[in-house]
């Protein structure tokens, strides 16, 4: 069962099937709405090559009145040249005219295969059939995060609410994911919608904040996708503008749990994985060295597969940290896997390979801890294991 | 058949199984001995964790008075500490008194597991056996590689002769391979023997140069080793000292030969690999911009499954360009796979995506040929695909 969650006030969504996939049960097609103009913000991948759809949203990127998201799944639009330009701001155009807006006020993100010119007659008659099933329930929002999906299994939604002053604002929010996901950021789309009132440079530093410690802290493979789109749009459609101190930081600990619920949900959705994996590198001088270090052993098939294999196989681990460009000794790590403490500050420690196999083999939830005596900065990094199915899922996805 | 090859001059070697593996039909100790003292250089892993005898043979080069290589097989001596320092120092005296060295005058080796102390009894037993069937033999040079193996299915030797004015020089190298093969380099080790005769100076010139195109340019999985040694001993025995410029160059073509013979049969034999993948990276500004590239392409799982399942997926390969860290756009780049033109300037081609893809399939052998627009530097890159069977292969690897 999914559960159905609530959109902030002011948005509707649709998801629908244009046609763009092969497969005829699947949707492909998915609008975000606001009634009103928004401010909105976005992260996008750093990837020199993208998507078609990345390029025309980040130049429309931060505004104030931005009204709608329009995504495709099948297709990502990207290594399309010029081509796909006209056609993702054709996308954006068809919104425009559905809802009474301007062009540059739609935004819009696109994820499948590389290379491929869009259908754009499937669009054409699609989106506006789309537009007329715009709705404000859950199930919509439903529906819009379904459409957004490629091999991903399940649909990820999150939502949370606060009170400020007296009045309730929400953050809802859709993703997807599966792979080509590493920092910076993944083959993963992300709306997040709010009906707080932010100004655009308040919804651009806190997006980046949330981002920072969710989507940009989960690898599935290391391959850093194209397309990767984290949007945020604020309408302020509750009334209520985040304003003080104290309430920038309860909606930006709000969104932070938004993001974070999305973001290791595309890790427990992750293709093929049996495992997931999180990964906490703490006492380090800073949060960079940290993230080098995660993303090195996050990174690492070797890794991958030994906890695939519920093998304790500890020497992987510490050594991927040895080549993550990060000064270091091997005195300076201690290792904890499932709690069992395996590693103590550079010397094995005598465990139960048994039992720690088969904490790794009952346990969905693999944790591993690597502790650095260099300082007090950490970073709490996703990831999954590397599985035969893995394999299977991506070697033959375009043929 | 494994085809039998020569020892230079004044080289004997051995290869027993003196009870390190668990597999009582498997080699694991192999001594590499020069009749008088040798100019040695080493090339080590830049991996900050690193084993024990990375760090005791390191200590120990260049010096122009090395006489033999110890290598053990099933034991990494890596993350250790002190008592491995003592173990792999212990297993050079060994050594030392059967050959009558000096124990700084033997360097070591070993590959297999991290974290486990060497089982000393079997090599205080095993390396005087071992002393006592040393031969200047082709079947003696063959077990010795034999028993430097770990998941390597085949024996990796190389030889190269030249004529150096009347005399010939003979350069003869035996390595292992399978697994964590990253740049900087690879659970590899590699002996390399020459009679020619070098300064230790050249010795550490000649042989950089050599890693640099060859053990450097391979990648099975990224996951950079722990114990990657590369040594070359150089003794003289031939007569013939290389001294011209002109000598240099021939004799650095030659080892240049044995050096990439050796790398690519590591990648042949690359831990569950379907393929055996040349990847040129051309047109760039530097070797350093190309060698980036090149790295990316061949680290991704993504590129990797893609060539198990001969899947032209191309825009996998154009977007691992893109996060290599090199400045580029889109429209530089130009793609051919096995010499079918996919990606030209930017934008996708034209063509048969099943005969690529049975072009693919039917070819071990894969040719990737990146081209792009911003100058003269090159590099040749080689690496395998991803398979089922190498998640198989790693995933109890221990246990």
């Amino acid at each position: 069962m999914t559960e159905l969650l609530p959109l902030p006030a002011g948005f509707t969504t649709a998801g629908i099937r244009c046609g763009i996939k092969s497969d005829p049960q699947k949707l492909d097609l998915a609008l975000f709405v606001s009634d009103r103009p928004c401010a909105a913000a976005g992260v996008f991948t750093t990837n020199l090559v993208c998507g078609a759809p990345v390029k025309v949203s980040r130049d429309r990127l931060p505004r104030s009145t931005a009204r709608a998201v329009v995504i495709n799944s099948g297709n990502s639009n990207a290594a399309t040249g010029d081509h796909g330009i006209s056609d993702a701001k054709r996308m954006t155009t068809l919104v425009a005219e559905q809802i009474g807006a301007s062009s540059d006020d739609v935004l819009v993100a696109s994820t499948g295969v590389i290379g491929r010119f869009l259908p754009m007659d499937v669009l054409e008659a699609g989106i506006p059939v789309a537009a007329k099933q715009l709705s404000e329930t859950s199930e919509s929002f439903l529906l819009a995060a379904q459409a957004m999906m490629t091999t991903d299994t399940f649909p990820k939604q999150a939502t949370q609410s606060l009170r400020i002053g007296d009045k309730t604002i929400r953050i809802s929010g859709a993703c997807k994911g599966a792979a080509m996901i590493a920092p910076n950021m993944a083959t993963m789309l992300c709306v997040i919608m709010t009906d707080a009132g932010l100004d655009q440079d308040q919804a651009g530093t806190m997006l980046r904040q949330s981002v920072r410690d969710s989507f940009n802290c989960i690898s599935v493979d290391g391959h850093e996708s194209t397309s990767d789109t984290v949007i945020l749009l604020a309408n302020s459609a509750s009334g209520t503008v985040v304003n003080t101190p104290d309430e920038c930081q309860m909606f930006q600990h709000a969104l932070d749990e938004v993001a974070m619920k999305l973001a290791t949900d595309i890790i427990r959705d992750a293709e093929g994985a049996h495992h997931f994996v999180e990964l906490n590198v703490t006492g380090c001088r800073t949060r960079e060295e940290a993230f080098r270090i995660a993303k090195a052993v996050a990174d690492s098939p070797l890794v991958k597969t030994a906890i695939c294999g519920a093998d304790p196989n500890w020497g992987r681990i510490v050594s991927a940290a040895g080549y993550a460009g990060v000064p270091l000794l091997e005195s300076d790590m201690t290792l904890a896997v499932n709690g069992f403490l395996l590693y103590q500050s550079g010397a094995p420690v005598e465990f139960d390979a048994k039992q720690v196999s088969t904490s790794l083999r009952d346990n969905r939830n693999v944790t591993i801890d690597l502790t650095l005596t260099h300082g007090l900065e950490m970073v709490r990094f996703w990831t999954c294991d590397l599985t035969k199915e893995y394999v299977e899922l991506n070697a033959d996805y375009t043929t």
